[in-house]
């Protein structure tokens, strides 16, 4: 989508140890009317697919989530990292492995929030080793629902996230913006 | 306002511990539309303030602030629970004391995001001890920026945050739920 890819080449901001901060616009400041194109256009990708439900995972997710959910008029629940005393005990659970922050953590989604009939969307910001992915695609496996694919703002494209995720799992995965490879020196390369 | 108490005393759940429950709606599935709705309140109630940014606090305020900027049209900016790598050294930091989990935090945001000249509308979906709404306070202080009000979903109001704030601090606070009184046994009485 040039309109993204625009968009990361003006704000993001490369750095060693394959970071790339798009924190302007995404992941801590968050451009709202901008994020809500981006919903419009996995709206546009997903026509016709029956979706009920969003399912993204906290906390950068979830601004994103909510602005795309409002073009397919369904709620979003978002997957949890750690068990709070607020959570009932009558959760899915699933593992992520961060590379960003180099832990390894619990993602929980609540049994009440996801059942066997529901047509689920996932929505994240990166897609680069899959991890939090997965653990997403295995929270809706075991509620019984139907995950009908993904929508990724930006892929790593040259890790091997997605490549795992649409080959090991078959999972429909759409990344808006899909990086071929990228340096502090050389900048960003787009597929 | 009448639309969110109806759904708090129709979906919210109260248990022990002083801990109400609006996880269907607002704090794990978030109903968008519904919470838009809510955005459009806020927008009413600071018409013909000048507002360029919206100020929240992650995980749960995330989603909530972004359906309300939408309405602003201004993007939205989250205070962060715990430094990542992926953040730059250069932030404001300030402190949070959570009751719900039993433990201290630091948050943060990037001096990038706040600043000199800013307006900003804090939102949040819990006021109760009001310590989160100080630290933003606190941070919106820090950048030399205007906390010009904030908005809240649900105020416990018969804790003691929402007084302090408004007194203490003399920021403005707009609450569309404000809760009197709330025990297993006799429900939810709001003011």
């Amino acid at each position: 989508m040039k309109l993204l890819e625009d968009r990361i080449i003006r704000d993001g901001k490369i750095f060693e140890g394959d970071v790339l901060k798009v924190d302007s616009f995404v992941n801590h400041q968050i451009d709202v009317n901008f994020i809500s194109e981006l919903g419009k256009e996995f709206k546009r990708l997903y026509e016709g697919s029956e979706i009920n439900k969003i399912l993204t995972i906290e906390a950068s997710g979830i601004g994103i989530a909510c602005l795309v959910a409002m073009h397919f008029n369904v709620p979003v629940v978002f997957a949890k990292k750690s068990k709070s005393i607020n959570i009932s005990a009558d959760v899915y659970t699933s593992k992520v492995v961060s590379y960003t922050h180099k832990r390894e953590y619990d993602v929980i989604v609540s049994k009440e929030f996801l059942s066997k009939g529901d047509k689920v969307l996932i929505i994240d910001d990166f897609l680069a080793q899959g991890s939090a992915l997965k653990a997403l695609v295995d929270l809706v496996n075991q509620s019984g629902a139907e995950a009908v694919g993904a929508g990724i703002i930006i892929e790593k494209a040259y890790q091997q996230g997605g490549e795992i995720v649409r080959n090991e799992l078959g999972l429909r995965v759409e990344s808006l913006a899909r990086i071929a490879s990228m340096s502090v020196e050389d900048g960003i390369k787009f597929c």
